[in-house]
């Protein structure tokens, strides 16, 4: 199958894209590089030492012989350029993750909100456009968050996407309709994939795009099968207070000696799925688009869930870390359960890795062997939700 | 009250500055003059001879003795100047206008899509961010639409904005909550409204942010107390097939002599307000702001709601003119009822105006003095919801 994966530079969209190469899909990569920038923005950089998009092909190609092409274009702004590429590669599918995808960053100030609005909305309306304007058939995978179902206010164990609801209508009978999850998000991040959700619904109603939305939970894990296969080819790690995710930053702050930093009370429950059920996840993804006429599809891309303290719990006794309580950063609920349906994937077809002390340790190992790269100031999480 | 309105040079905006100025408020109008560049670009104008920005001002002053001070922005682009004017004006009150508002535009092309997603939503966010940025307690009044709620599914009287419902729980109490009624626009211009109501529920609970939205229906009329009192003040009257809302168009064609245009079936039943009760409602939902603490207040802005053919009879009665069943451009249900609840402004506060005669008359008038400034080509509605 003929791929674009839109993004893939990025913590998923590298990873994704080889994975579907090594499958034997015909991938290329569109990336601006942004994350790099971003990068050099913040002064931070992934804890492992992440190649030049140059030399992550050239090794893909050495180990693989296969050649994945890479178009640096900035589908945000650049409409023209993704016009010309999808009319001149039409492909069978195109996997999006091209979208500002920290929920810190989008909350440092005016200029990050802004950006992450505008980039996010434009990135994946322009891409629509692009595709009704091109004529193509042309399945649509998009990387959603779990954020867009919000984290105080469930009570229930949160479906795929659509809820069935009921409530009082004209006739003595209520109305009974399956709706899209209400949404609630957190932080402007979460809003904009929120705002996702109702392009795509927009596109699949009027102009019949096939669309499959993944509501992934917080990623862990660093490699896959395929980025260990030589070292120019290493996933990012980011540990930083701004693109770190929790259970990496635990897993690195116990390799370096630092003490675990648990926002507010550690008693918010997360949604977790390890990287390499991530890009399998997008693999299965792409096997089970939906038919024309199906509405958009909608997967919860999640194998558990944890409160953070436990987590943290977990890796102190696993390393023997001090644990630090600080303030939270956020403005959402110091407490919560979260509990997700994800039948879709790991119903039958596939077996999710669950937190194993392996897998663990394979990270801290990794964390250790490039210790020497952590800027130890960058570890704190400054951004905060509201001006004090 | 000071207020900034945004837009304020549009078909709504420029009466609702001059109502609120009449009324004694503090009014200052901010616009990019976008809706006169469109009318260049579409080679078309307003039937009415809409003076400059500079005539409007000076004329109200020479009736009134009041100077509305007006500046050239584009809020979705010039963020600094957005927030130097929110910071040295310091409004006790801010009314968003300042999207493009037409249906049909939207779906012209690739490039009036982007354009509307791109305009409305960095009009929307950079507004609200720049209210968070500048610290200021500031009442938002944004013109949504009728249009979110979509026109194939409701099955119920249409609520103002928050829906109850009831959907199956952990436990066996079902769970119970009021969401935000579920959006089902059925073009690009009411998506970027459904997506404005994400912001704003995100803006209202992260920080605070005291909003009211109004999902107004289809306006009619053209004419307010305000802008009769010169010739210099007199509204926009938009006939042609992108800009031209379907009551005044039939107004028009019938003042011309052309036959009244019905798309499809006309039995789409639609929702109506006349223009100057749009202007009554800003300042009742200025007069009335939300409390900090209290969620975004929705308002259904609604006098009616008629079958478009039941409107094209009605007006052919009362001029003899013909009607045309042409095929409808839009993809949305060829029929369907609509039933929407507006107690909040017409319940006791305000009587509406509906379509008596004597006003229809009026505007009749108004179309046949300006008839000489129609140009027939420009009335078919030409923009299609899918291509061919």
């Amino acid at each position: 199958m003929k791929i674009l994966v839109f993004g893939g530079d990025g913590f998923c969209g590298w990873p994704a894209a080889l994975h579907l190469s090594a499958r034997g899909h015909d991938v290329t990569i569109v990336d601006n590089l942004s994350r790099r920038r971003i990068d050099r923005e913040l002064d931070s950089q992934s804890l492992t030492p992440i190649a030049s998009m140059d030399d992550r092909i050239a090794a893909w190609r050495d180990v693989t012989g296969t050649t994945v092409p890479f178009h640096n274009i900035d589908i945000a702004q650049d409409f023209d350029a993704l016009t010309d590429l999808l009319a001149t590669q039409r492909p069978h599918a195109v996997v999006h993750f091209a979208e500002q995808r920290s929920a810190p960053y989008s909350m440092l100030g005016p200029a990050e909100k802004r950006y992450t609005v505008s980039n996010n909305l434009n990135a994946t309306h322009n891409l629509l456009a692009a595709i009704v304007s091109t004529g193509l058939d042309c399945h649509v995978v998009h990387l959603g968050s779990i954020g867009v179902y919000g984290y105080g206010t469930a009570r229930m164990k949160i479906p795929e996407g659509y809820l069935n609801i009921t409530a009082a209508g004209d006739s003595e009978e209520p109305v009974n309709r399956d709706i899209l999850y209400p949404a609630d998000p957190d932080s402007i991040y979460h809003m904009t994939k929120a705002q996702d959700q109702l392009l795509f619904t927009f596109y699949n109603k009027n102009d019949g795009v096939r669309i499959t939305d993944l509501h992934q939970g917080i990623v862990w894990g660093t490699q896959t099968e395929e980025t260990k296969r030589d070292i120019r080819l290493i996933n990012r790690f980011d540990y930083d207070g701004v693109y770190g995710t929790v259970l990496n930053r635990f897993l690195m702050q116990a390799a370096i000696g630092y003490p675990l930093s648990v926002h507010g009370s550690g008693r918010q429950t997360r949604a977790f799925i390890h990287i390499r059920d991530t890009v399998r996840c997008i693999a299965h993804a792409l096997d089970h688009a939906p038919e024309q006429g199906d509405r958009v599809s909608i997967y919860n891309q999640v194998a558990e869930t944890h409160r953070v303290l436990d987590l943290a719990n977990m890796v102190s006794t696993m390393t023997g870390a001090d644990i630090e309580h600080v303030p939270s950063p956020r403005n959402e609920p110091d407490e919560n359960e979260l509990s997700l349906t994800n039948d879709q994937f790991f119903g039958h077809a596939l077996q999710p890795i669950t937190l194993d002390q392996g897998l663990m340790e394979e990270i801290r190992n990794l964390a250790s062997t490039y210790a020497a790269n952590c800027n130890r100031d960058k570890i704190p999480s400054t951004p905060t939700w509201r001006s004090a």
